[in-house]
């Protein structure tokens, strides 16, 4: 086994914001399982998520406030959140310096083709 | 829905490592999803995981080295690796300061139980 084929991106290293919205970046698929690194420009979209997996989040940099299902949540540095599936949340506010970095792992329904035959 | 079920744990805080070996705290079951916020000490045991699972690793906070399937495979502060199921590794080496905070993400083998019926 290689260890390059192993080892994936830095959370950290080429964490530049985008100008304005949010960059997805696909750290693994597996099944069900997508992880996603997400970097956030200070300027948010006011996209309304409603998904059909659960997501669980992590900030992994910066500050940020969610609009989850009617409620507003501050979010520190190295905070978590669980999404279950069809809970509607929006970003409202993402810091500037340092840009905020999230880790984004989502559980999809899962499939007959997932399960053992 | 409140924000105080949604919300879990802080990844960085409380996070005193133990006199030896890892402290692991259970963050997320989803499933076959579990999340993971592993502490190391600087003086890592030397169990050889063979796991049925599945496992994304990232080291959020430290350095350390890990020896997989044969390699030796150094990690610094935000790398990641992805550890298909049954593949051989153990920690070789974990940083004393800061101490090494690991965020584990396992994908269980898929049961009959957890696809649609």
């Amino acid at each position: 086994m290689k260890a390059s084929a192993l080892r994936s991106a830095n959370l950290f290293q080429d964490a530049l914001p985008p100008e304005t919205g949010e960059r997805v970046e696909t750290l693994l698929r597996r099944g069900p399982l997508h992880v996603e690194r997400i970097i956030s420009s200070d300027r948010p979209d006011s996209t309304l998520y409603d998904q059909p997996q659960d997501e669980w989040v992590a900030l992994l940099q910066g500050t940020a406030t969610l609009w989850v299902d009617g409620t507003e949540i501050p979010l520190q540095t190295g905070d978590t959140l669980f999404l279950p599936a069809h809970t509607p949340h929006r970003v409202l506010r993402t810091s500037a310096d340092p840009a905020c970095v999230w880790l984004a792992v989502h559980l999809h329904p899962i499939k007959d083709t997932d399960a053992p035959a």
